[in-house]
């Protein structure tokens, strides 16, 4: 899987650099400021439309779609739930982020009538996937419990039932079909001190499913990238106010060869 | 009572940053996001719920609830309703942020109401305190006109009426329950010019109510706590940009000592 | 006209500093807080309030009003069209930002719309200015598809049938009244790669129209000083997040005289 990845990673990046896709996000809207500025430094096109008036619209134009639960309401899963449904009628590939789910009752229910509309990738944290998958996993707030590892067999079944890619974040971070399963031990603890790592590594795997024909490979580059780039920024700040302003930068300027250089995948 | 700020900051500190309080926020969605990652930076685990749907399950969830005013509408002010009754039907310690009453007449009468639901602390600039309590106190938009000074009558009258601690925020920040009155004089005039200091420093008192029994001991740990971490930051940066980078690194790496060291309490 | 920016910037940046007027936002609440931060950065006072409730009060109290489609909803639509009236009944300056209009077909009615109400200034990139003059202009999402200079023929159309200023946004910012016409080089390709650019732009806009007594010179003024200082953080910075740190600390500290020796208009 690593030489897979090698193989595939250059290409996807620059082909988000070179065709900017436009990747459509229902946001959390605590950190829609930063997961815009992730996809642009990244390369791609971000924009940030919930409303039930234009987001089945902007859904169909996209290149891909990220809906993330952080902040719903019953206005945005209006929007989210005919999002779903226009991206998967016109084949466009979208990502499941279920922040929090597990957790609040209301958004526990939304999360599992959106499987319906097959996304290609769900990312969640081991409390949330495993939440998700119909198990009690924990979970307090929007921060997981649940070890990485006991998430592993829940993530392998959520695959399976959905037919998505499922990725657990934490530590590790898994990405599975349900048979095969990536692991990338790439990050730092300082990333789990900013808010917003997680969604912005949902929307990356949108970037990359923009330009990717597999989603499975799509998600592994993606979280990948996510990871290197968070360790790269990591090793030159003090604290999470730096590590925000390096990690923008690293996204900006970072090669494919540098991330493939640090990859820890197996 | 420096000497008691001396005892009980350290194993304040220290709490929050062991058991990781959640602290439910109804936020300024404007500031959201610095909310979220000064609560992280600090040690909290925060959750920014402000749907009717589920904002009353996670109050009765969470350690502490902060309801700020910044940006509400109809639909936040009923989530703000059942989330306030819920924290007080639960035991729950919560905190009012009455941003720009007195100068918008639908949070002005909101915020008159969601007293009954009796927070732990009250905390808002002299303008917001005044208006709260009643009195005319000017204010332009969300900018206080008032002197803290004038506003500390102010204070102590709207702290004895609702027997809420109540914070007023300035150049020197006072903290009183109608009785005692602690007054802060760190902080910098740096941070009156990036948005979401004071929210911060609301969303601050949330998290040290979680872990402490006193609320009038923890508004004054925080209010500390935020005014040093702000005023070590300004001393290294050139300007607003900067020092919400070091305020984050700050809040993330300062240890007790340093705050009680640098801090300036009579 | 550089005479004329001449003279005019260093009163005008002065009486922002000095007066500190209350702008208004109706904000694209993605980028809200930075839009804040740029206002307070630069010396203004900024309030976001979006909701029906209360956007008409706060519009008739303040010094100018922005209006930003970026994140529309029928909710911020029906406080958009209160505050734009009541600014208007009030003679208050007020800015439109037509986001994405031309892509969605929502927000373009809505911007037609909204017209009616005669805002003082329409700032967008070229492709929103096009589809607001009703002309077929392209688009992707939130970026521009089309060339500036192809723009130049479609804002003065689009300031002659409104008689608004229109400020085309690009790598050479263009502001006219439908005769005059005042050109912008500077700036630096990183700022397209934060998200929050065009809209902190049309912020400032507000700034200035809120001591400067006519809209076509606080209009250049005030895209010169975006521009500019953009410029200044890009030399000091290595990507899109140390550009956003500097570019506060820039708008924070830089003096008149500093943006005129960098000033490349014609």
């Amino acid at each position: 899987m690593t030489a897979s990845i090698s193989e595939t990673l250059p290409a996807s990046l620059d082909g988000i650099r070179r065709r900017r896709p436009l990747v459509h996000n229902i946001a959390n809207i605590v950190v829609a400021n930063v997961v815009a500025n992730a996809l642009l430094a990244l390369g791609a096109s971000p924009a940030m439309v919930e409303s039930a008036e234009e987001a089945p619209e902007l859904a169909r134009a996209a290149d891909a779609l990220v809906i993330n639960l952080g902040t719903i309401s019953s206005a945005v899963a209006a929007a989210a739930r005919l999002a779903s449904a226009a991206a998967l009628a016109a084949g466009r590939p979208w990502v499941l982020d279920p922040v929090a789910v597990g957790v609040l009752g209301y958004r526990t229910r939304l999360a599992a009538e959106l499987l319906a509309d097959k996304p290609a990738v769900i990312r969640g944290n081991a409390s949330e996937i495993a939440a998700l998958g119909g198990e009690a996993g924990g979970g307090k707030g929007v921060d997981s419990t649940l070890d990485t590892e006991a998430a592993a067999t829940a993530a392998r079944r959520l695959a399976d039932r959905t037919k998505s890619i499922v990725v657990v974040s934490g530590a590790i971070d898994r990405i599975t079909d349900g048979k095969r399963m990536v692991a990338i031990a790439n990050g730092h603890p300082v990333m789990a001190r900013v808010t917003g790592s997680g969604c912005m590594s949902s929307a990356l795997v949108g970037a990359f499913l923009a330009v990717s024909p597999d989603p499975f490979s799509a998600a592994a580059q993606a979280m990948l990238t996510m990871a290197v780039a968070g360790e790269m920024a990591a090793r030159r700040s003090q604290g999470p106010g730096g590590w925000s302003t390096a990690f923008f930068d690293t996204l900006y300027n970072v090669e494919a060869a540098e991330i493939l250089k640090l990859a820890s995948v197996s």
